[in-house]
């Protein structure tokens, strides 16, 4: 099976920005434990990081060709209903990942526009959410 | 005269996406049958769709050397202040269209932060709703 | 076809009444416009004007002998779940149209309670809105 | 004893309107009902029905010549300041009753503006609530 | 100067309903002291009370005929738009007046839609309130 | 046809607590009235009055081995979701019932988390709240 | 009989500060009108202005030794829970008035926290808003 | 390593309740897969399921003495400080688990009071979302 | 005199549950503080601890065999109508407690339930906030 | 040890002014009261009472140069920060008290924009709550 | 050219005042580097510190006989109405200068009644945000 | 020193756009204006404008490597958390700056979402408002 993964905004600063919220985990090491982490099972993922909406909405029209999308909008989470239209709009299950358990951070961090149009969100965990967002994608397909 | 019509985000995959909520009619049928009408009234139009605000904000700042310009903003309808301090700056009458009717739709859809810029609206005709906003546009440039 | 056109409240007064936010087309033009447009395609219209909310929900239940029913609700957009019923009771498709662009005025005016149950709305072209409506609907009825 | 039973807009409808909502009974039919249940207490009623709130009004100020009212004020429910002034002028019990489960339904029809001005209030049964609503005055009337 | 005179839903039942909250003077007598007041000055009032919204709107609608307008909208103060569009519609002052202190009531009470239309409010003061409003308006006509 | 009645908390002070809200009926003259009334019709009803949350959706859950289920939540219909859960979780009719008028008290009084999962709500005519609701289960589970 | 009429802050500047909002009528001149329609039914009133919330407060606590008090609040209108606890505490009926409409005016504006202690409110007319005031007071002591 | 599994309201019935929202699974394979996996990793579990509050806040208490615990509140989630309490007083990692997407659901489902005293959160999975919540303890207690 | 003191949900945790909130007392200690203080005086106190919200119900119940009650309802202060009615079906009177200042924490720990039904407050003094609430209460009945 | 003792506004009237609601002790002899409280503790007092947000400002700042400050605010507690920013500028506790329950009273006094910056908050005990609040103030003070 | 410079409540007490929130310079040392700057330009500053709100009213409103006005409000930003109108009704421009970032803090506190009656806000930079905002005033008038 | 100066969306359309309430120098001026200020103190300043919110959360990453970023975020304000984001993510000091004064426009306008994450805000001057931020973040970087 093949995996689309998408990193939002600001995401390519993981490791050195407020590592205290975000980890001190690279994004690169991300891409690579999840590359790993798919490999195992036979799988391959697809990983890709912008700041621009309009590239992660261009980006995610093509999920369609992949057995699922694990994305972290970052701060599109919170204010992007094309970013949820598009997840809509892709007809393979998609996952939503947070690094911080945004429930815990400030009010307006505490509602995704995205988490409706998911099969599911993984969030709090650090690096760790997006190999469990991996996993619940696999098991979902192979369940289904 | 000439008008620039506007497609926002995801709807390039307009006749495969939800076509329950959205038609099935592609974009380009919809374009095609705008370019027809306005042929029939010897008016012309361009037509640009992006998934990108910033690209809809550049083209929309063209709007100025149009006789008037059609909007679909899609899902930045209820997010972008940027697209309609744009709508504000030009200084022809945009008029804006929805395929589906947004008041009958979930919460976060039934305010649009653009409408207050424009002429007017028309929302839940489908592709239709593109058309009558033309001819919107057509009788409200001969009035004037 | 057959078409049913209601004014609210208030639009006896048109022409005269504040005609910087309402235009300067007397109610009785509107109707003579509509029944022309209609003609031209070979239907007709009938249209009715009250002030009395319970006359316009008297009238809208006659809606389904015909084949469509243009409504403009006024002042009673904003606060009747009884006139709401009534579109919903009656199995013909009915269009919401405004003078005025709602959307762009005072707060309490930008919310209808009756377009969750209309097929669409049309708003901010003057006269020209009720054109544009009815245009929507015969189009609407011709492909169903 | 002598009941009044007003039954306000849209629900002279019944028996075709959103069967799935308000049932397939017919108002003539629950009228009977609501007067073979009367009769068989030796008691009688007075039926009412109409689309004008101020109608609904000037009959409830008559309720005061009965030795109850029972309501269902339909869309009026919502939105109706008068209509309650009108239960609270009167002098004797008013019972609320509802077809449909109104707090099960979209958020703005679970909130009644009467109720607070009503002895108690009987939803969801269907014709069912009315007889309830008839029970409960004259049970209540018994008691006082 | 003549003026008109408006007595909104319920009050026809004044005297007798809620006295304590109301007062105990009938509207009649209320009329009978306006009348006294108006002709002191040389004045005439026509009153005209209804339940009926769409009456009272159709009365205030003839309201350019006369030099001033004095309402009491009841229930409808916290209600109705349309109301307050004829009261935009009228070209003549209107001064809006109450019983009791709707100010110190439930809080639904405590907001009018009407008071933005008017030239200014009266509330608190019984059927003084009435006789305030009217000399309200013939001082503003005096000045103006 | 067998039913069961739940009393939520507190109803077990029935008569001695606030008499004025809730009357002067005790819980056991309730129970026995249920049961006669019940018995006339050839049923039986087994009443269950608790404190505790828990103990309340422990039993209602065994509500599916019963007719229907009659239950007053006291306190917890506008706290507990859990309680509704339950209900949801239940497959035979569920009907709400309040000693007083719900409606007319204070503003945390007057939504109830449990009744959109209900049948139907009556509420405000004291012990005869009771009688109703086991009525409208016999009369649903006769019609049904 | 004897009046106190108080003026809040700001209301010194009567008469130059923004008169299209509040007239050109200086403060000097309001309270001679006042003390002359007072003298004229034998009364005298005694005047004070403050833009010291404190000030006013202790001025209105001698207000027990007037038979009634005049108060137009300013912009403590709608901040001074201090002032509305001695309006409270004042055993003689005060009447609140603005010069304004204070409910056609910006939001914060249309709400009093005092007009719930009043008597009632007079709003809008300038300053004529006093002398119906103090009509109102003259009124009320003399039914009272 | 040593795990508690805490089950709240009504999850005693999965499988039977509501299967198109939580699924066919029942509890007693949940645990059983839970075992299973925590056995594979060399771990044990402890699982507790309760429809009463008090009691999962007892047990919860115990979760000091485990390596971390899992807890699905069910409908405590939306309304349970005290849990919350319990959570924030255990010194142990806390995961939250959700069959159900809780964030596609009624509004007042998607906000968690639990989730900010917690590590994480993973919620739409079905059964999945448990043994994703048990790898991420695992996962968490390995790291620290 | 004999007073009943309730301690709410995790207070049994007293002590060694962020002590930097609650302070270092445990729960054994405040009782016997309470003890010598009530013994002081010649007063007994009979002390109670419960995490389960029934409970505390079923004893709160057993008051009215008392002099007065002291409750600390931890996490049920802001989420128990339950509690709050059976607070209100004692007949002595009923001081609130707590060891932290809940109007400096978190949003939602700021509002009270059980509040409105008590005699009076006392927050923020750790435990002798209990003592205070105790000499509260026997101040209270040696003045009635 | 010295303590500083500020009373808000009105309450000079205390005794007289609705004593309903605030107890018929006047403000002299809860000054009396404190006095003597602390003179047996070995303490004094300073008493200070203003009508004047800004008085008391000045007086709470020399709050510095005593061992805690006692403060009952008043109309102040609800909507002066710079009040608040006063308490929190002063580097010795301070205690905030009411005499009457503000919980139970009107909504707009239920929040108190102070008692997040004090110490803590006793409420409702009438002139008790004073000596509650300097006892609480000795015991911290002896205690730290 | 001369300038009043205003300091609102408790900002006598800078320097000591929680210098981690205000800073460590002293009012005296803010008030000599603006008198410093404006002499640089060959201005005038003249400054003024209150508690009393009342005080600040009546120092603002000889305002108009300077060429600008710079005040720092203090905790009257968030609660002074007459304030807004004093500034209102000064006839010269009013910046208004905070030293923190009131943005950043409290919500009660990222909300000013005051700037919108402002010519422009400076927020943020300690003493510096003053310099700015005599700067900004002198430019300002410079240009006009 | 170097600083960056970023424009938002449809500020390159400056002097031509709302000149009322944006003012008539377009944006090469007032980078010409900021180029000078900053060469007269011995700095260098890089100034872009973007459309695209990726575009400017690109370049704010770059932020880093000089001594300060400038920001006008334009119709972004009100709406980007990633923007936030970013300027959170930068060790450099970030000042936001506007030409109208944003808090006394339309009510979405008032509020920033980027403020909170800077050091200081300048609203309202005009190109000015860039000048003074230059200046504040110079002064700033001076004194660290």
């Amino acid at each position: 099976m093949r995996f689309l993964v998408l990193h939002g905004p600001n995401l390519n600063l993981l490791g050195s920005r407020e590592p205290d919220v975000y980890g001190s985990t690279s994004l690169a090491e991300i891409d690579e434990q999840l590359a790993k982490t798919a490999a195992e099972g036979g799988h391959t993922v697809d990983t890709f990081q912008s700041n621009h909406e309009g590239e992660l909405i261009d980006k995610l029209q093509t999920g369609s060709s992949y057995d699922g999308v694990l994305i972290n909008p970052g701060g599109f989470t919170h204010t992007s209903v094309a970013l949820r239209d598009a997840v809509q709009a892709v007809d393979v299950p998609v996952v939503e990942v947070h690094l911080s358990n945004i429930y815990a951070r400030e009010e307006f961090r505490q509602h995704s526009l995205i988490s409706a149009a998911c099969l599911g969100v993984v969030s709090g965990f650090g690096a760790q959410s997006y190999l469990l967002g991996l996993e619940a994608l696999i098991a979902y397909k192979r369940k289904s």
